[in-house]
């Protein structure tokens, strides 16, 4: 019911340079539901200068707790990495400074608009010590056409991955050494203009958090069971659902709950009278099963169609399918898949198995889906809490995260 | 940036009690797209008690500023009203305060997942002196619906706006005495859990902040122009559109900057491949126009079918449309219109006056839509910037609002 028009309020709009060129983010979909972000993006990225880098030491360091004791997200580090922009001086000078309060006017445009976005990625440390990202090219791209598509300033990705490196180290001591340990690293771009009109943000900080985790699953795979919710819809052509925004959270949690109160530990999320599969809580998904025709062995994940997130993890296994499974005959499809296929694999005993894939767990595997109040096996025995290729998966990323062998997707601080 | 304000947030989660009998909150659109919010609420509306508040004064009072130079959310007044709320103690006392920063933990969760929601309301100076709020009960019903969609604490709304009443008589002195003017309100609710987990909140805070705001139109009626998005889309039936979420703005920034970077004053988004007409930028819209068969004169706009924010304006004009437009022979009507009917209803002469319609502005008339390129004429002449509709509604809304007119719609504070 807030219904200011833009001229009245705030800061003048200032009509962005749009460039014709710039069209297609979404190849996968009509021109009716594509957009052109880079049109708002309210400044090139300018000045994000990794050797104006001040550091501020915390004076009273934590001790870094039992790792056995570690919960996703509840412990920090010492410090954070801030960096603040405005519409008129680009980025300042990014700090490194003691964890501490955001202390932000009432009227803040994040606090009102969900003018945030963020990433999840997990820093890891190798058996010679080195402190390694994952890929971090990937979160960072894809950070920048988050904070596009919500008109909060991009940056460049090499400056930001040399200063959460920088960070990274200084934190090294909150890593633990042993395997499934890591330092889950969370960079936040929040709008920080403290007015009500609803208008692109003047002014933005940037800041990378980092939390010490343990295993997703300390004692072995535990299999997942899920509901598929067919009464809300997470995302949509058109929409931003394939964006890392704070917006796509929020309304998921209800889904969530209910699923919970019926005993699943995730939802699934359909989408379209077709009941096309598309995530899982807050996981792509994976399904590996066998071609009705001809019995060869497929795995599916739902195509990047603007509905589905581009995950990191989502894009390793889809690489590691084509380079390790293709040659054993697989075929490895980004298509969609409808809860009825499911359904009808599960019931012709073609199901192999179906898998989470995300940076928490890498693969979490699902033993079965309730469908209308149908339950579909997903190909487990009662005695295995995870299928093989969801275990070789696991194990082969696992191998490129803790630097066993050297890759490209690797990249040591 | 950073410093130290009202320190105290996050609880440990608790996975709250699920009721399956509170199921139907969507009335007009299938089961399909059905959802529970209600299942969410993680709490009764437990112990917002308006006896138990605490007023804290500034010392340190603002001079008002000349009502001629306000611009919309930009100032404030001198207090904020706060309440917040904890899963095991429900909400807290609550406290009128000097109006100051948040301090905020980085990891809070209204900054990673946008657990926010919030209301735009008026109070307005009758020619008595009296303070009037104007149907703040539908304001408070929507914010109840909007916090449950996202799994924050729902309350009793009759302390909630003997609340805002208390604070807003308190701030008496910046409600300019011209009509036109009023203090527009702020209610706005976030999560404050500071972990990272994806969960419903275990803490929230409820604030309300006030910024005196001027006539929309100081001049009189300023006809907008309109650019219908056919490559983004707000909302989708599953989604959330109705609620008056974070979630949903940040998102609409962009097609925003892309009409206003071709000239336009505001977007209007259209839905699926019909090119149903839905909502102005952050407005609902009205069409009058002509029957094609019978001629008859009909006000129409979009049915609430789950992606259309529940405007209380909205709601006004449909009710006094039927109170004194319907007797005349107006049919009013909520129900889908495409773009086409819009466009040939223009070419064939039966296009009468179109408008958006909220808080901000009352109405706000429009002059034309550009559709695929083409103009599409709303039918003002050159020399009007307003229909006879827009400018009836107007001053039967305002009369309301000011008091001039005593009616149910008018809370005197």
């Amino acid at each position: 019911m807030l219904r200011q028009l833009l001229p009245r309020c705030g800061r003048a709009l200032r009509a962005p340079a749009i460039r014709p060129s710039q069209l297609s983010l979404a190849v996968q979909v009509p021109r009716w539901y594509s957009i052109k972000p880079e049109a708002a993006s309210a400044a090139k990225p300018l000045g994000l200068d990794p050797s104006k880098l001040s550091i501020t030491k915390t004076t009273s360091p934590k001790t870094p707790k039992d790792p056995a004791t570690l919960v996703f997200g509840r412990e920090f580090t010492d410090h954070m990495l801030t960096m603040e922009w405005t519409k008129t001086d680009g980025w300042l000078a990014p700090t490194i400074q003691p964890y501490q309060n955001l202390s932000l006017d009432p009227a803040t445009c994040v606090f009102h608009y969900a003018f945030e976005c963020f990433e999840g990625m997990k820093a890891y440390k190798d058996k010679n010590g080195n402190i390694r990202l994952f890929r971090p090219d990937k979160n960072m791209e894809r950070f920048n056409k988050s904070a596009a598509r919500i008109a909060l300033p991009t940056f460049d990705p090499a400056a930001l991955i040399e200063l959460i490196a920088k960070f990274t180290k200084l934190e090294e001591r909150f890593i633990p050494n042993e395997r499934g340990y890591s330092l889950y690293l969370r960079p936040t771009l929040i709008g920080t203009q403290k007015t009500l009109g609803v208008n692109p943000p003047g002014s933005a900080l940037l800041y990378v958090i980092a939390s010490p985790v343990g295993p997703y699953y300390p004692t072995g795979f535990k299999a997942v069971s899920l509901e598929a919710t067919d009464y809300a819809v997470r995302a949509w052509p058109g929409g931003v659902g394939d964006k890392k925004l704070g917006a796509n959270y929020a309304p998921c949690i209800v889904p969530q709950m209910e699923a919970a109160s019926r005993g699943f530990q995730q939802n699934l999320w359909l989408f379209g009278p077709e009941e096309y599969v598309t995530e899982v809580g807050t996981m792509n998904l994976f399904v590996a099963m066998k071609d009705k025709e001809t019995g060869q062995k497929e795995l599916i994940t739902a195509p990047l169609d603007g509905t589905i997130l581009e995950g990191v993890t989502r894009d390793s296994i889809l690489s590691l399918a084509r380079e390790k499974l293709a040659p054993d005959g697989w075929k490895i499809s980004e298509r969609k898949l409808t809860m009825r296929d499911l359904y009808e694999a599960s019931l012709d005993g073609r199901m192999i198995e179906v898998f989470g894939a995300g940076t928490a767990a890498v693969v979490s595997p699902v033993r079965k889906i309730s469908w209308k109040g149908k339950p579909v096996d997903c190909g487990l025995n009662d005695n295995e809490e995870s299928g093989e290729i969801a275990l070789r998966m696991k194990n082969w990323i696992e191998a490129r995260q803790y630097g066993d062998e050297e890759h490209e997707w690797s990249y040591v601080c």
